[in-house]
């Protein structure tokens, strides 16, 4: 199992923090993004989207979405579950990772990949030819706040972004907010207390530190 | 546990699928799309986006993204298992369906969402008001045709979305098509033989025949 990484880059970063939480470790291969090493062999050929992570398998298969590589290891691996541990409570972990996702994520790469000059002509992840949109990164940056104010209000009544357990959705919010402040140079609103407790809290977690 | 749904939109849609493969009935409460019937109590109290479908389970918890609700399922209800049956397998599916979900789901509503007069200040669900682009329905319009493209060349070489077997990831990308036939007018070019020959064979599957 050999996973081709960037860890500096936000979806491999999920990864690391998921398999740092995990206590797993994975034979790495580091592919550099700034010089352009993903749109060359060996990457281009285990991933025709040329995007990190990817995950190869012993067969050879090879896993390029996050939440695909997640609960895979979450299989191979299942304590400490980071997917819940019961059915209802395995589905809240899923509907509120891809809550932060959808509102989260997205906007800040909405945000990012139609601003910065290094994405010119690639605004969406793959080899495609992509013009950017200015007002799909405005449109992400106001989304990006309205999810910060609604997670805090989440947080105000829960201690995990899934509810009381630390779960796969707080890595992906965690990292999200991480992302956030060197892409878009936004910080947590010092009136947002439960969040800044949450990132905290998640921020001084072993494996956290450990990884970063 | 109840299903507010509104059975024709997309997303709806494939947890009706879904339901039907598994030859699972649940109580339906149908709101109204059209009318508005979703920005107002009942469905606002229960998913303050006022999406459908939500899953409504015995203890309240309300479930309101579609994989989230068919993962529930699928743990309730295991055969026939339409996540996969290995852990590499089940990590297979969740790559491909994510991958149909971002390539092909998306770029339709991008599509649809930002040109739509229906949709005109309401270009994200949710209750906010979000303007239109147009340019981002454009490059929806154009990723869609790309996902087209990458879908028959896969089917060329798998006889599902997902490889072998009939998975979720067939649901996704099936709604998908339908959805683009009549949100953004588009039809699956004759050049693509092999999406031609998997979207008849999806069609006439008797659950899908059965819920549509």
């Amino acid at each position: 199992m050999k996973l081709y990484t960037y860890p500096s880059a936000p979806s491999p970063r999920r990864v690391h923090l998921f398999l740092a939480e995990k206590g797993v470790d994975v034979d790495e291969r580091h592919v550099d993004l700034m010089s352009g090493e993903h749109f060359k062999p060996p990457l281009r050929d285990l991933n025709a989207e040329c995007t990190v992570p990817v995950l190869e398998l012993p067969d050879g298969t090879c896993l390029a979405q996050v939440m695909a590589i997640c609960r895979y290891i979450e299989e191979l691996h299942p304590d400490p579950p980071l997917f819940g541990n019961t059915p209802a409570n395995r589905a809240v972990v899923t509907e509120r990772n891809r809550w932060v996702e959808t509102n989260g994520f997205m906007a800040v790469a909405d945000a990012f990949r139609n601003t910065t000059s290094a994405m010119k002509g690639h605004a969406v992840p793959g080899t495609r030819p992509v013009a950017q949109i200015p007002a799909l990164a405005e449109r992400g940056r106001e989304r990006y706040g309205w999810f910060l104010e609604e997670l805090d209000a989440w947080l105000g009544q829960h201690e995990y972004v899934a509810g009381d357990e630390f779960s796969v959705a707080d890595i992906t919010a965690w990292v999200t907010i991480e992302f956030s402040s060197w892409a878009i140079k936004t910080e947590i609103p010092e009136v947002l207390s439960n969040l800044t407790r949450w990132y905290r809290a998640v921020g001084s977690r072993p494996a956290v530190v450990a990884s970063t």
